[in-house]
C-alpha cells in the first residue's frame, strides 16, 4: 500500500455492520478536509440515481466540500422518500460534529439496492469516526469502501510544480456492474494543490473519459456510480501551462491506474485484456465496435477459456453498428496476425494465439480498415466464479 | 415430436462429419420443394454476414426457391473470397442433381465462424441427400441443423380457410448467440397454402417482429441468422381478410412457438422469464427498458439464484436510456408487488417473491408510469453452466 497522506486530508474508518451480518468488515468512512476542499464531481447517468448521488450532485455545484461520508453495504438507492431523508440528516449531523456547513457535507453509498440504511446506528457511529480522524486513515478508509471487492485499489503520485511539490492520491473501489459508463464504483481524488472548482472539473472529466469510462466488467452501469476530485490548497498552485499538463498527466495516471485495479478485480476475472479498435471511420464507431467486443458473452468466455475462437471478435464488431466489412477487417491477437483484409493469414497457428491468450494481459487489435478512428477499452475474461458471486451476492 | 409434413415439401439429412470429430451425428440437411415454392425470408443484420446470407439475401429477392441446403457446425463465415465460392460451388451441384435453377437454390450455415467447410465432403454427400427426400424426413432434418442445442425445435398447425384446409409447418435452431435482433437461429417455416411471394414477405416480417426479435439469451447478434417462409401452392389460398387473419395468426403462432422454444433451450438455461414492461413514454422506450433489463448479466444471474434482487431490476431500468425516474417506477414479481411509484410495498415479502422465481416461467412487470407503451422480451436466467459450455464449446 502506498502511503496515501495528502496535506489537508484526514480520515477514518469504522465497522458499523450496516448489512447486519456481524462479520465485523470496515463498512463505513468518514474524510474531512481542513480547510474547506474545492470539489468536482463526475456521476453516474442512471436515471434511477441513488438519493446520495441526488445529494452530492447538487451539492457539489458550490465547487465546495468539507466531509465526505461514505458507506458499503447498502446503495441507499430505490428507497423512497425515506431513504433522501436518512442521507440528509446522516449529513447534517456529520456537519454539526465536524463544524461544517451541511451543504458542504457530501456523501457516497455503495451495495445492496433497495433496502434502507440501518440510519440510527450510522448516526451513532459518527462520533467514533471524528475522534479517529488521522492523515494516515486513507488506508483504513479504501477498505471500508469495499463490496465484493477481494483488494482495496489505491495510488498516489508526487508532482514537482514550479512552485513547489504536489500531491495526488486516489481511492476506488469497484467489481462488478462495470459498465461503459462508469460503473458501480466510487473513486476519490485528493490533491493538496490549489486549484479553483471549475479547474478540478474539467481536468477530473477529461480523466474520467480516459480511465472508468473506458473499462467493463458486466455492461451495467449503476445508480450509484461517483468520481470526486478534493483540492485542500495548502500545496502549491498550478502557476503555468507546464504546471497544468503535469498536473492532468498526474490526474490521469491515477484515474488509469485506479481504473485498471478495478477492472483487475472483476469479479471472478482472471485476466485483463484490451481491446483496441483502429482504422474505424472515426473515434465514435471505434467506441461502438470496442465497446461490442468487450461487453459479449461470447467474447468473454472465449477469453477465460483461452480460445482463440476469433469468429466471435468478428460477430461483435458486425453487430456494433460501426462501419465494417468483411473484406477489410483486420485481427491480431497479441503479436498473433489472425485476419488481413478479411482473409485468414496464412501461416496463422491456433496454438500460438492460445499461448498469447493464457497470458494474465494482452490486447487484442481489430483494425477496420476505414479510416483513422480508434478507442481501447479493458475488458476481462467472464468466468463461471462470476455467475456464481453474482448469483449468491445476497446470501 | 408433431408430423411436420406439409404438401409440396421433401427433406432428408446426412451425417458428413463437418467438424471432423467422427461423432456419427445428423450435420447437413436438404428441403426440396416441388413444385417450386414461392418464398420470403427475413436476414441478420450482422455487417459480418456468412456467406451463405449473401447468397440467399440476393437470391430471395426472385421470391421463389426450389431447395434450401443447410448444415450446422461451421458457419462458413469469415471464410474470404474461398468461402463464398464453396457455398456457391454447393448450390450449383445442388441445382444440377436436383434440376433446380441454381439461383433457386438457397443455403444457410450455422457453426463456428472463421474455418472453411469441407466442401468436397459435403459435395459427394448430395448424392444421399437426393436419394432420401421423404415427405416425413423433416424430423431428420430438424436435428441435423442443431448446433448446442439439446433438442428440436418444431411445430405444425393446420388452419380451415375459405377454400380449403392449409397447413403451417416449421423448424428451428438456436441456443446462444441470441440476441435483440434475431439470434444466431436458424428457422425454416412452410405452407402449402398457396400465397404470392410479396404477400409472404409481409406475413413474415411481422411474425418475425412478434417473436424471434423479441428472445434474448445473450445479446449477440450472430452472423448467420436466417428465417425462411416457403409456400408450395399446392394448397389452398387466401380468399379474403378473414383468410388472411387467419394464416397471419397461423404464422405468428408458429414463429412464437419456435421462439419460445429457442428460449427455454438457452445454453445453460433452466427457466424462461417475460419481462413486460408497460406505462412507457412510447413503446420505443418500453422496448429499451425491456431490453436492457433482459440482457442485463446481473438481471440475468439473480434469476438463475431466485433471489428478488430487484434493485438491478431497476438499475437496468435506469441505464436504459428509456425515460424513467424513481418516483413513478412500480414493479412486480409474478403476483407479487414489490414496488409502487418508486416505493417499497408495505407487507412486501422476500420470500413470497422469491417463491414466484423459483418457478420454470414467469412475468415480471415493470411499470414506467410515464404513458402507454409497452413491450416483452423473453429471456432465460444467466447459469455457470452457460460460461462452462461457451468456454469449452470448441474444445
Amino acid at each position: 500500500m502506498d502511503n496515501l497522506a495528502v496535506p489537508g486530508f484526514t480520515a477514518s474508518a469504522v465497522a458499523v455492520d450496516i448489512k447486519g451480518k456481524g462479520d465485523g468488515n470496515l463498512d463505513m468512512g468518514l474524510i474531512v478536509c481542513e480547510p474547506r476542499a474545492a470539489a468536482a464531481g463526475v456521476f453516474t447517468k442512471n436515471s434511477m440515481a441513488a438519493a446520495p448521488v441526488l445529494i452530492c450532485r447538487e451539492r457539489i455545484l458550490s465547487g465546495r466540500a468539507g466531509a465526505i461520508l461514505v458507506n458499503s453495504g447498502n446503495a441507499n438507492c430505490s428507497t423512497g422518500e425515506g431513504g433522501m431523508t436518512d442521507a440528509i440528516r446522516l449529513c447534517r449531523r456529520a456537519g454539526e460534529m465536524g463544524n461544517i456547513p451541511e451543504e458542504e457535507v457530501l456523501m457516497c453509498s455503495t451495495g445492496v439496492i433497495g433496502g434502507r440504511l440501518p440510519a440510527d446506528r450510522m448516526e451513532r457511529a459518527l462520533s467514533h469516526l471524528f475522534d479517529n480522524l488521522s492523515p494516515d486513515g486513507l488506508e483504513q478508509f479504501s477498505r471500508a469502501i469495499l463490496t465484493t471487492d477481494t483488494r482495496p485499489k489505491t495510488d498516489a503520485v508526487d508532482l514537482v510544480l514550479g512552485s513547489g511539490e504536489a500531491r495526488i492520491a486516489g481511492v476506488a473501489k469497484g467489481a462488478g456492474m462495470i459498465a461503459p459508463n462508469m460503473a458501480t464504483m466510487l473513486a476519490f481524488v485528493f490533491t493538496d494543490a490549489r486549484i479553483p472548482a471549475a479547474q478540478l472539473n474539467e481536468m477530473i472529466t477529461e480523466s474520467v473519459g480516459r480511465s472508468f469510462n473506458n473499462i467493463t466488467v458486466d455492461g451495467d452501469t449503476s445508480t450509484n456510480d461517483t468520481v470526486l476530485l478534493l483540492a485542500s490548497g495548502v500545496g502549491p498552485t498550478l502557476d503555468d501551462e507546464s504546471d497544468r499538463t503535469r498536473f492532468q498527466q498526474g490526474l490521469n495516471e491515477i484515474c488509469s491506474s485506479l481504473a485498471e485495479q478495478i477492472v483487475a478485480d472483476g469479479e471472478g476475472t482472471k485476466k485483463v485484456v484490451q481491446i483496441s479498435v483502429l482504422g474505424a471511420a472515426d473515434d465514435a464507431d471505434a467506441d461502438l465496435a470496442a465497446r461490442a467486443v468487450a461487453q459479449s458473452l461470447l467474447v468473454k468466455t472465449a477469453l477465460a477459456a483461452a480460445d482463440p475462437n476469433w469468429g466471435r471478435l468478428v460477430a461483435a464488431v458486425g453487430y456494433s453498428g460501426a462501419l465494417s466489412s468483411p473484406e477489410k477487417i483486420s485481427l491480431n491477437i497479441g503479436d498473433v496476425a489472425v485476419l488481413r483484409n478479411g482473409e485468414p493469414v496464412e501461416g496463422y497457428e491456433e496454438m500460438a494465439a492460445s499461448e498469447v491468450m493464457r497470458r494474465d494481459r494482452y490486447t487484442i487489435e481489430i483494425d477496420l480498415g476505414e479510416g483513422t478512428g480508434q478507442q481501447s477499452i479493458l475488458t476481462t475474461d467472464l468466468t463461471e466464479e462470476y455467475v456464481r458471486i453474482n448469483s449468491e451476492y445476497r446470501t
